[in-house]
């Protein structure tokens, strides 16, 4: 954790943010200028004490009777999470998965830009064209560097995860998405958002079952 | 939730499930036959009073100074979770995440099957070729029904995912695996797992700032 200037808000507090700043979106585009705490917290699906307990973390700003300012909380949300400007990002394992998630727009629009993805096998065939320049990991050290780039998507073969990790490390890469299937060890400093996809599958699974 | 003939795990215990059922497969294949709860719990990142914990929700089996019996642990969390059997899953929204989805062969490697992608516009031109056939909306009852399947992945636009969302509900389905950036508001029966890659990334985001 690399905060040391302002308090660290837990991750789940984080996580909620960023649903209001989601909800908030729809409003800013009809016009719409205040929101109570209620109705934004109904959006959320969360309760409406936990959403002023939230937004307490960085400053109380509703007007009691007016709600918030749709546009200020939205702006307040966004430079809370570093999301206000576009953030460089790598790929780093050029599978199934990883060239799905490069052609996915979803992640520009929210403010993050793949850069650059990187592979064992830059050169492999691949079905698809890809904007993105493929790299060998050869070029990873000095584009990391130049480009300033502090977070990576990681979507290598489990076998190779932890390795992988450890070179991002000692590049200067401080946070990683991991698509892996394994627990990575990072030091203390390097922030790991693990996403699994089947484990969110089996985990309903569990629970739909008769 | 339907469980009514065994008593419900948590569902942070039930991921947890997941990740030890993902650590005792490269022993399996090692041919390791036992494993203590202490190197277990090391691999899945856990503490080891933790993961004793979570295998004696449902019976214990393990024996003091041996450990575990890596087979049946791992058939057991596999029965447990309801995964020995392929399962069936559809996904409905062909956008560019969904067809990112449907050509990821993860899901199948932890059996589940995607058996068919539902969109709004199926004969839309689409750059790529899928091997599950892609449906209209007007076929997903028949489809569930012929097919029992309970579980659906939903990629559809934010402004449209609260809709097909009550459909699914409506014709069946029972566990939704959303990647919508919306909040779902579902009957209490139906379980939604949520996935927002944006998010991730912004929170990862949060914890990086220096």
């Amino acid at each position: 954790m690399k905060k040391s200037s302002k308090p660290q808000i837990p991750r789940k507090t984080v996580y909620r943010l960023s649903t209001y700043l989601r909800c908030l979106a729809p409003l800013k585009e009809k016009k719409i200028q205040t929101v109570s705490s209620d109705a934004l917290a109904k959006v959320a699906g969360v309760k409406p004490t936990q959403l002023r307990k939230d937004l307490a973390c960085f400053g109380t700003f509703g007007t009691r009777g007016l709600g918030y300012d749709v546009a200020e909380l939205s702006r307040r949300i966004s430079d809370e999470l570093g999301t206000s400007s576009l953030q460089p990002v790598i790929l780093v394992g050029l599978g199934n998965l990883g060239m799905a998630l490069l052609s996915y727009r979803g992640f520009e629009k929210e403010g993050f830009e793949i850069l650059a993805a990187f592979d064992a096998e830059p050169a492999r065939r691949r079905d698809k064209q890809i904007k993105q320049p493929l790299l060998g990991m050869d070029k990873l050290r000095e584009f990391v560097r130049t480009n300033l780039v502090k977070m990576a998507i990681l979507t290598v073969p489990a076998e190779a995860a932890q390795e992988v990790a450890n070179t991002l490390v000692r590049f200067g890469i401080v946070g990683i998405l991991n698509f892996s299937p394994i627990v990575l060890h990072v030091p203390e400093d390097v922030m790991v958002n693990n996403v699994n996809l089947a484990i969110e599958l089996e985990n309903l699974s569990y629970f739909i079952q008769e």
